[in-house]
Formats: C-alpha cells, sequence, structure tokens
C-alpha cells in the first residue's frame, strides 16, 4: 500500500477533475478544489490504525501527502475528547464532549491545515507562500513554513489577536499588517508576485488537515458517531473538513448511520452563514461592519460558504449567532465548572450548545460534541485582570 | 491487578516510611516523602500499555491514585517528541529531540503535576488547596481544583507573568499577589488557615505526575534510553521526577544500561544548584537577588535541592547556568529553524546543549533530549513587536 491513496482534485461547481501532482490552486471554474481518494484501495484495518502514533498522520492514507519525508509535523493531531460533566448537567446535555483543539501546536486548530498544506506544498515544489489571516492561522502557517525551510508573508488585520504577531514574528516570517478587515488583507497577498496564495480553501489541501478533527472524533468514540457537532465557523474549514472526514469514512465502511447534525456558530457581530441559512439560501451575502470578540470568526463573506450550507443541509443541521456578552459569559462558566479556558470561538459553540439545548433542538440524550478550536491563553484580554 | 500500585510514602532523608491514605505533606523530620509502589506485582505488558489512551493516566499502575473515578483529568500527557534536526546541526547535536511540554492544558508540564496531585488529594479527602507558585503551577493547580470542584489558593509574585494571573482568576480560584518572590508568597500561604498546602513538594504528588515525563521518553523511544535529558531546575521537582520515573522502570525490567546523564539548567540570574554542584555540596544556598527572565526557574532555595544534587550525581550528569540574553537569543534561533516558539525556561536547556556541545560534555553522536516545559506564548514580551 502507498503511504496516500490520493487520485485527484474535484471540482464541487462544476465536476471537473484536476491533476494533484502539480501547484493548482482553485478550480479554473472559481470554486475550491477538494481531494480525492482511492478509498476502495486502503487496506488498513482499525486494529492497525489504533497501533500508530497519536498524531494526524496516523490517517496518511487518507491524507494527500505522498511520501513520508515530506511531512512537516511539530506534533498535532489527536487532541483530547473530554467529557464535561458538571458543565453538561446545567445545560442539560449529559453527554456533551469538548473536542479540545488548544493543545496543538500554536494553540488553536490551524495548525492541522498548516502541517498538511505546508507538507504537500512543499511535496510539489513550493518554497514561497503567501496568506491572509485573522492571525491564528497566520501563526500556524508560518510556524510551518519555519520548520519546512519555506518562505512565508502574513498580512493580518491591526485588529486580529496581538500575541499571533509575535509569533508570526518569532517564527521569523515576513509579517505585514493591514488597517480593515480578512478581505483587505487578502487583497494585499493578490498583489504580491512570487508567493503561493494558501488563503482559506484557495489551495486544496487546509481542508485535508483539518478534516482530522472528523477522523479523530469517530476514532475517539469507537467508530460510533456522536448526534451532534458544533462548530464555531469563520471561513468554514473546519465544518466542511469535518463533514467531508465523515464522508470518507462511511465510503470506507468504518461507519454508517445518519451522520451527526452539524451546526455552524458565528456571531451576531458577523453571521452571513446563519442568515442565508435562515433565508434558505444556497450562498452567503458580505456581512457588512463585521465585529466580534470571537475574531477568528469575523469572515464577513467566505469562499466556501455553498460548502458549509450543503454540510448543514445534507446532515440536518443548523446555524446559529450567539452575542459577544453570551460567549464571554459562558467563557467564563465552562472555565469555573471544568477548569477549561477556551478561546471565544470555542465558547461560543458552548453558548450555541445551551441555546439549542433550550429550544429543545438539542435533544437530552443527545451525544454532543462542541469543538474549542482553540486556547483561551491567545486572547487574554478576555479576563478581566 | 489493582488499578495502582502504591504502597507507600518513604523519607528519602531519614528513611521513616508513611502510610499514604491519609492527608499527609513533609516528613516529620522535614523532608518532602516519595511514594513507592509494589513494583513486582505490576503485570503491565509494553503491548497493553502500546494500546492504552495517550494521555499519562496509561501509566496508572506507578501513579498514587487508588480508583479510576478519582481521576481528574483534562486530557494531559503523551506530548510530542520531536527531531530538531536543523537546530541540531547548528549545535553539533545531529540526534537532538524536544519533548514539547507546551502540548497540554494550561501551556506547561505544570499540568502533569497538577493533574496527579489534585486526583490524589480529593481521593484522600482534601477539599481546599493552597499553593505559593511562580505562575504556571498556580495556573495548573486552579485549572484542576475547578475541574476537581476543590476550593483553591493560589499566592503570586506580582512579576509573574501576568496571563497566570488570568488563568487563576478564570477558573474561579482566589489569587494573592505578593510583592516578592515565590518564598514571599509561600510565607502568605502558611498563614492561611483550612486549606491543605500544595506547595512543591510539600505534598508527595506533584512529583508522581511530572515524572510520567520520563515514563513517555523512555516508552517514546521503545525503551531505549537517550544519552543525555536537559531540564530547566526551579524547584527541581521535574528532574527529580524523570530520574525516579527512570528508576521505576529499571525495577520493572523495562529498562536497563546506564541512565541517562541529567542536567540541571539554570539561569545565571538564579543558579543556586549550579553553585552547589561546582562546589560538591549535598545542598544550595539561598540565592540572593535571584531574577531571570525565565521565570519558572527564579527559585532562590529548593526544598528538594539535595534529591535533584543527588540525581546528578548518581546520573554522571551536571549543572549548567545560561545568561538570560542567551536564552533569549536561543528562543528566537529555534522558532527561526524548526518553527517551534518555546518559553525561556525551555530555550534554557537548548542554550545549555549548544554550551555543553561546545565543551565537549556533550559528543557529537550523544542522543540529547531537551525538555521544552511551556509555551512561548505564555511569555508573549520576550517577542518585541
Ligand atoms: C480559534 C478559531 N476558531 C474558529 C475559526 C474558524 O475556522 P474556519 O475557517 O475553519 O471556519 C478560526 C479561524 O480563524 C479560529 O482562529
Ligand atoms: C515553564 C517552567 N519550566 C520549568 C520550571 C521549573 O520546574 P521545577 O520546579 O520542576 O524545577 C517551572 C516552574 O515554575 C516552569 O514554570
Ligand atoms: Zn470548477
Ligand atoms: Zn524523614
Amino acid at each position: 500500500m502507498t503511504f496516500s491513496a490520493l487520485s485527484r482534485l474535484e471540482c464541487p461547481k462544476c465536476g471537473l477533475t484536476h491533476d494533484p501532482d502539480q501547484v493548482i490552486g482553485l478550480c479554473p471554474c472559481g470554486s475550491p478544489l477538494l481531494a480525492r481518494y482511492d478509498v476502495p484501495a486502503v487496506k488498513l484495518t482499525k486494529d492497525e490504525l489504533a497501533a500508530r502514533p497519536p498524531d494526524l498522520w496516523r490517517y496518511h492514507e487518507l491524507l494527500p501527502v505522498r511520501a513520508p519525508e515530506n511531512v512537516v509535523t511539530l506534533g498535532e493531531g489527536m487532541t483530547p475528547l473530554l467529557p464535561l460533566p458538571r458543565y453538561g448537567r446545567e445545560i442539560g446535555v449529559d453527554r456533551l464532549l469538548m473536542k479540545d483543539e488548544g493543545l496543538i501546536p500554536t494553540g488553536t486548530f490551524k495548525a492541522r491545515g498548516a502541517a498538511v498544506g505546508v507538507s504537500r506544498a512543499y511535496e510539489v515544489g513550493v518554497r514561497r507562500i503567501a496568506m491572509p489571516t485573522n492571525g491564528n492561522a497566520g501563526s500556524a502557517w508560518a510556524a510551518y513554513a519555519a520548520r519546512a525551510g519555506l518562505e512565508a508573508l502574513v498580512a493580518m488585520p491591526v485588529a486580529a489577536p496581538e500575541i499571533c504577531r509575535r509569533e508570526v514574528k518569532v517564527v521569523g516570517a515576513r509579517l505585514h499588517l493591514v488597517d480593515g478587515l480578512i478581505g483587505d488583507a487578502a487583497a494585499y497577498v493578490r498583489e504580491q508576485e512570487g508567493y503561493f496564495d494558501v488563503s482559506t480553501l484557495k489551495e486544496p489541501y487546509r481542508i485535508e488537515g483539518k478534516k482530522t478533527m472528523g477522523l479523530e472524533i469517530a476514532e475517539q468514540l469507537g467508530w460510533r458517531l456522536p448526534d451532534v457537532i458544533v462548530y464555531p465557523t469563520g471561513g468554514g474549514v473546519g465544518i466542511i473538513g469535518i463533514w467531508k472526514a465523515l464522508l470518507e469514512l462511511r465510503e470506507l465502511g468504518w461507519i454508517d448511520g445518519p451522520l451527526p447534525r452539524l451546526v455552524a456558530v458565528q456571531s451576531t457581530g458577523c453571521a452571513p452563514i446563519v442568515q442565508a441559512y435562515e433565508q434558505g439560501l444556497p450562498e452567503s451575502e458580505p456581512w457588512p461592519d463585521a465585529q466580534t470578540v470571537a475574531f477568528g470568526i469575523t469572515v464577513p463573506r467566505a469562499l466556501g460558504d455553498f460548502l458549509v450550507l450543503r454540510a448543514i443541509a445534507d446532515t440536518g443541521g443548523t446555524a446559529v449567532a450567539v452575542g459577544d456578552e453570551t460567549i464571554l459569559a459562558e467563557q467564563r462558566r465552562l472555565a469555573e465548572l471544568e477548569g477549561a479556558f477556551v478561546c471565544p470561538e470555542g465558547a461560543a459553540t458552548f453558548a450555541a450548545a445551551r441555546r439549542l439545548r433550550e429550544s429543545g433542538w438539542i435533544h437530552a440524550g443527545d451525544q454532543v460534541v462542541a469543538l474549542n478550536t482553540g486556547l483561551g491563553l491567545k486572547y487574554p484580554q478576555t479576563v478581566p485582570l
């Protein structure tokens, strides 16, 4: 068996397929591309998998890197899936679990996308990368670029978490600050020459890294799926990735039955996906004057919005917006009851879980996995001194 | 087989043994106590161990918690052991590895001591704990206390990392700031009534949690030991714990041959152990006007100093002091070459490794494990904006 079962890149909009072993960004039609695998050729057993080291490369057959020596790793993956008994009892969800993506290099789940994205970019010959970011993705890609010996240029809103600037600088990447939002940073990146643009969904492999959250949740639950997965949604790659992972596991024959209902959580200060969901639209409208304490999910218009909306529709999920005050109150409550200091984006998923239980959308007996996408440590100002 | 093989508490100074199933701090003679296990009764095989979840509780037979339901966990342990090929080449140590204790709840290895210490305190009936701290231990113990539902009081120098204050507050612990060093914080804690004092080595189980770093290093290297382990030393519990772990593994028959040479690293701004080592003394003298950017190792006089010095002597190790400028330069260099943003205490071990290679104490072919004890994120001001 080969290391990776990657077979082709496929366009989810126009249906065209592309050779993956070249430097490629979007489909000529403008859509993101999705990696496809020769799943029937994967001969792995669950027992073989169980014996592998606890990082995301244990799923290498379903990842796009072809040669083990191209793997760029800082030890990412197999983050804890923790029961939250006290907090769960308080909100009436006894079977509540937190997937804790704080315990990963650079402190957010962005490390997954960066590990796989940088490895694969390196493998197909890229040596200089550039990206716009709300902060955390920039920290992660800069770190993995350093580890791989790639040059990196990161463009970030001035309002992004200050700590992310320092993370970009310490690893020696070029940092450009933008007085605006992530879209303005993206415009700056488009003007730069000689870099491969690794913006969210503009290259096909970040999502492959992020999908490992879905693979891990399934493995950690013994290949029985939860009823609901709640995700803080900005660019949408995390939730699309989890959906993709579960579809691949189903194709592999390792899971069956209905998929978990996927919930996209946004802030009331920037809720384009929620609005599109509520209006039954297939795509979102740009959100004006976007602003929220959950800075990572300040994405006024996501390139992959249509895929997020499909993931929700396909799984019988929903989309929910929560306010900044609720987010901060929930962050505090979770810390007091469970000792976990989560980031505001993570706290938003708990606020959503509480709300959805109140409305009856989540049932008392449901097993619910809430994603904490990063460390509270990256947002120190959310806790008053 | 029972969950824990804990048999007794033993005094390494006067030799007395004590019943472990009671609330107990120091030996009446004033020395810290060490947990002892009925090692021959442990029937675990390496294969059974390999199949367990990747957290420190996989070693439960060699941990003091008797009942699984008393385990208080946030998913700590099995942190990465990463090769550092570029940085290693630069300093002439090709087989250099970093044990990365940043990927653990609260972002430092202190989580290990807190997880086991809080679990066991809860098990023997403690409900209120108090401790002095240089910051990171306070964050960790406050988090695990919240998870366990214990009340916690944390006393911290005003100069400790600000982020640690916020971590203590967010989980609802009581925070007391002291205008002085950790010894002054300890004096404050001694005056408080109704709390169990969980200061470094004043209770016997923190070290049991920290020793799991040693167990993991051995397991991750396939039960073959490295030549050298380099550790940033403050209170000394980490290095004593690693030594203790290796002795227990030897008793279990899982490792043999010489132990790795243990290196205690301190800052030139606070180097009592290095001074005692150089002068051939069995104990250290209090260090006057202690000050270093590696705040976690600002311990002018450690209760367990004699045990650190024994660990060094027993393994043919050494003790090294490095300056703050070197620490910060090494932090930067490691980040640029490997993408890892380590804490200053962790950076000190790399500075020491470079120095010991230059002096020839570390040989070119040696396999060297350097401990990064925490996230650089917890010390943002070490990277200029
Ligand atoms: C902490 C955090 N959570 C969630 C998100 C949103 O992720 P996605 O783009 O996958 O929707 C981000 C993106 O920056 C983030 O930093
Ligand atoms: C990051 C860090 N490294 C090292 C140490 C020293 O640990 P020990 O007390 O085990 O010597 C500390 C203690 O506060 C710390 O916070
Ligand atoms: Zn297309
Ligand atoms: Zn004694």
